[in-house]
């Protein structure tokens, strides 16, 4: 049985550590510098890293050749929630329970240092010092397909949508549009990009795909739940705040019980997904199954 | 002789044909997309990818070939001006004689367009359907080399220390730091990227840097002289803003007699770097002497 406390833990330290080795290879230090690393390091779940290095695994491949993916992908998350925390978009104060980007430092600092992580990411992501000359064509297809997804068709989009839907309510077809907009690309593209990287076939990446579609999803509706019946120490956030914001959420749309067999539902079918995968997929499994037991 | 204006008439063609198609590949429409095309289509000098195409010719190579660089370098440098705008940052309401992207639609959009954009140009860059595998490896230097110069150690960090100087005298070093940051590092990019694409050996590539950092510096000095003695009419913005926000300028701090003495230096030294050149780096001879003669 794995241990997926201890595969997590386990997986999140590599990940730091490949994201400080990152930051004392720009060497540079000063305002710019502190804002990123403290949003970055925050100690966020470094959910689609994990995503993408299991992906890796589940294919036969090795987890750390996906590593400075999976470390880019965590730039990606970080730097779209500094930019949503933003007075002019949700004017968050907190974020995992510590001042937001913005009131930690400034605003201008924080749209700044969201802008140097995106674009870190993509100097990760095309390092000629770590990937081999012959893995060249593998990196820039990840590169597509991670800009693909975080852009003006994934994850910004989805974000607008999502500014815009404050005050209106949606019908479901519109919020799953924007939940696989705003969230689910980027883990789509997270678990794409560890499978090519493990040199995964592409009918087990294609199955893969599935999978992450489901559990992306499912990971939405959880949230939604938390925000309804969560803790809010547990969360480092405040609950209850879709509902004074009007926000069209799945408790919103089809009551909170609904909401709780959909997402296992969801599960369900994600799990299907791997069932052609050996026991190296295991991570797979035991973290869908994380996403609708989490309590943060 | 080169008609640099028909030259240059010709190359903005291309690349708003290249990004105008990028737009139509992305197929799809509403605000963000609105508010990027606004802002990228509203009539920019195209610098950047001018300067990429003819990198690309003076070592021998196709201009076209470098067009997907010259492209992604607009939507970079069109990106940090949308976000410079904010009123966070500058807070400035004209650019190029329109409202800026925060006026015309909202600071949310423009935040949000801005990071579109800065995605998009790795989508570009990254683009499978255009790049030869072969070339894969050649692509990925150039994301290399563009990430850096426009993340937390080039473009990023320049705007960074351009917001804490207002108010602030400071050093002639510290101000050639600055916008050797905040423009230079993009320049120098712009015009590696198309020597590489165009297959340009080391030490074509070593002359054409020493070329694009004396003509990057040379283009800020001129902006500063612009801004003192320049016709609002053609430069489509105020000019003696900086005198009023007291900006440490060149004219500022070595008067405008020397700032443009020490342009024309810079110029020379640009086309010595060009000497061991034929007749295909003339675009390059002629955009150098453009850039301190320009009144816009």
């Amino acid at each position: 049985m794995l241990d997926l406390s201890s595969y997590l833990d386990s997986r999140r330290q590599q990940v730091n550590a490949y994201l400080e080795k990152c930051f004392r290879a720009a060497s540079s230090s000063g305002r710019l510098i502190d804002a990123m690393r403290y949003s970055l390091m925050a100690g966020g779940k470094r959910l689609r890293p994990v995503l993408c290095m299991a992906g890796a695994e589940a294919v036969g491949g090795r987890a750390q050749d996906a590593l400075p993916a999976a470390s880019a992908l965590e730039m990606i998350h970080t730097y779209a929630l500094i930019h949503d925390d933003l007075p002019a978009m949700d004017n968050d104060d907190l974020r995992r329970g510590n001042p937001t980007c913005h009131v930690q430092f400034d605003e201008a600092t924080a749209i700044l240092a969201g802008d140097a992580l995106l674009t870190m990411a993509f100097q990760i992501l095309s390092d000629t010092e770590f990937i081999d000359e012959s893995r060249a064509a593998t990196w820039l297809t990840v590169i597509q397909r991670i800009s693909r997804a975080a852009g003006c068709r994934g994850m910004v989009e989805g974000q607008m949508r999502d500014i815009s839907a404050e005050n209106a309510t949606l019908t479901r077809p519109a919020l799953e549009r924007l939940h696989s907009l705003k969230t689910g690309a980027l883990i789509e593209a997270a678990i794409y990009s560890g499978a090519v990287l493990g040199d995964g076939d592409l009918e087990q990446i294609s199955h893969l795909e599935t999978y992450a579609g489901c559990i992306g999803l499912a990971f939405q509706v959880k949230d939604d739940i938390l925000n309804v019946e969560g803790d809010p120490t547990l969360l480092g956030k405040g609950v209850g705040t879709d509902e004074s914001r009007q926000k069209t959420t799945y408790p919103s749309l089809m009551g909170l019980e609904a909401s709780k067999a959909f997402a296992r539902e969801l599960i369900e079918k994600a799990l299907q997904a791997l069932a052609s995968f050996d026991h190296r997929s295991d991570p797979l499994r035991a973290i869908a199954k994380y996403i609708i037991e989490r309590r943060r």
